[in-house]
């Protein structure tokens, strides 16, 4: 039996079934390492953090843009897949950082460039440089989020991706939430207060006139590192009320809060997980087209953002 | 029906239960932010790290500490919990940072001194603003290894804590074990080679020198952010062949790995998993007294490590 599905899902799958994604796609060579082989066509070169002095790889950046004026300058955009990351830096018209303010040996990869009269990173946590998969998952995601903060002072922190969706929550296939509150369902300390915080509940910043503008969907997020669900991971999702579920949504918050950065999660969802397909089977068929979605609502965002204040979102 | 001990875990729990493990506890005013009214007596208050100008917090503070000699000479140790970590800043007779090396907001907590030739540094990620419980897991464990290894530079990081042990592999209450390798057992990730980046298997330093000289336990670690053991993550933790579990060292090895720092694991055993009293209630129970255990071992390994070279141990 196939998973039921709402009207609105039902069309929903259909668009991303028909999309044409694969004119989002990067070339072929369009990868780390070649990607000044073919920059896009009008990148914009000059980045106001990098100092003419780049010897030291370590060193502390502070950003040159000017927040006097209120307006949102500098954004930091966490994507923990090159898949999900490599049409928004298309979309944006970003350069890879070849001085890139992180330590030797860290695979973290910086786009920026300016857009729409904002400094805008897009930050990779990179292939693992063992196995050379994406460094998925909690541990990668509070690094890159440390260390972009750290060196580049951004006014806000946008972590997207893609995510797994609850039907009976009302997600379906190619929709894309921005998170309400985010939690972990993954860190049980079954001992008084350490148990709060395991699950980790924090608040997504407040965005009503984004919301309201985009009409944009809202919900719940649950952060675990496995990809699967166990039935104690359910019961905790369900305890967070969730209605989508990432690998690193709950660890970007965490770090942004430490760090007093404003952040907003926007999550596209790839499988549904209270149907009947394996996760990781519907995740892989259904990933590069959802990533058609979370772009779009990404761009959306960023083009809302530009010359308003953290304030008026 | 109790758990099953052998004659030596049955002389091992007894030794335990009869330490008089509270002079080695620290006074109650031995706190954070109460540490500079009741100093060591004998404590080493100047830290080659520190310069003149302290005004910016967030510098990149390099080891003035030569290490032409090859000899070890900064050395950070990783402690999650501030019951373990005291004992400790006691016995090395450390000083509270309250110049802190890490950004305003982290409650990242950094004890120094110098204690038989080497520059040694307790990190302990100190205690959640919102909850104030000590920050345990694999997140605030990267965290505060990144940022320390940034900020110290030292030749060797040591993560030291306590442990579950499971009695199958030997292991019993109060044991000490110096972990041959690492790996996590809750980040599933059932995708061709993603499945191995999730397990993150990594291999401990080796010190042969060290654990022969030492006589010391030897077995296999494996982390996750739970105190308790689902049946998949007690499969995981099979398929890892661990004689520990802990919260925090597959994470502490993942930033060793990136960022190239020796790194060892020194794991008390505070709870059997494989027992039959739950584990919050053997872990609290025996949290104490176990840290005497490991504050013996840790004191032992950095008394070896002086005056030696990374490749003598």
């Amino acid at each position: 039996m196939g998973p039921v599905l709402t009207p609105h899902c039902e069309r929903r799958v259909r668009q991303i079934r028909s999309s044409n994604f694969h004119s989002f796609l990067p070339p072929p060579d369009y990868q780390r390492g070649k990607m000044t082989d073919t920059p896009p066509s009008t990148t914009t070169t000059t980045d106001p953090i990098h100092t003419e002095d780049e010897n030291n790889s370590n060193q502390e950046i502070v950003s040159a843009v000017s927040s006097s004026d209120n307006h949102i300058s500098t954004i930091v955009i966490i994507i923990a897949m090159q898949t999900e990351a490599l049409p928004l830096v298309d979309t944006f018209k970003l350069t890879e950082d070849r001085n890139s303010p992180f330590p030797k040996g860290t695979p973290w990869v910086r786009y920026y460039g300016s857009y729409k009269g904002l400094s805008v990173n897009i930050l990779w946590p990179g292939k693992d440089a063992a196995l050379g998969v994406d460094s998925v998952g909690t541990v990668s995601a509070s690094l890159v989020t440390y260390a972009a903060i750290q060196a580049l002072h951004p006014d806000l922190v946008i972590n997207a991706g893609t995510s797994g969706g609850f039907k009976a929550k009302g997600a379906c296939i190619g929709d894309v939430y921005v998170a309400s509150e985010v939690a972990f369902h993954d860190r049980r300390i079954p001992i008084p207060v350490f148990d709060l915080y395991g699950v980790g509940v924090r608040q997504g910043f407040s965005t009503p006139n984004l919301l309201k503008e985009l009409n944009l969907k809202v919900g719940k997020l649950s952060t675990g590192d496995s990809l699967d669900m166990t039935p104690l991971d359910e019961a905790s999702i369900v305890a967070n009320d969730a209605t989508v579920k990432d690998m690193e949504g709950a660890a970007v918050a965490y770090v942004a809060d430490l760090l007093k950065v404003p952040a907003i999660f926007v999550k596209a969802v790839t499988d549904i997980i209270d149907g009947d397909k394996p996760t990781s089977e519907e995740f892989l068929q259904n990933l590069t087209a959802v990533t058609v979605a979370l772009d779009k609502t990404v761009a959306r965002v960023v083009d809302y953002i530009s010359g308003k204040s953290i304030s008026e979102l």
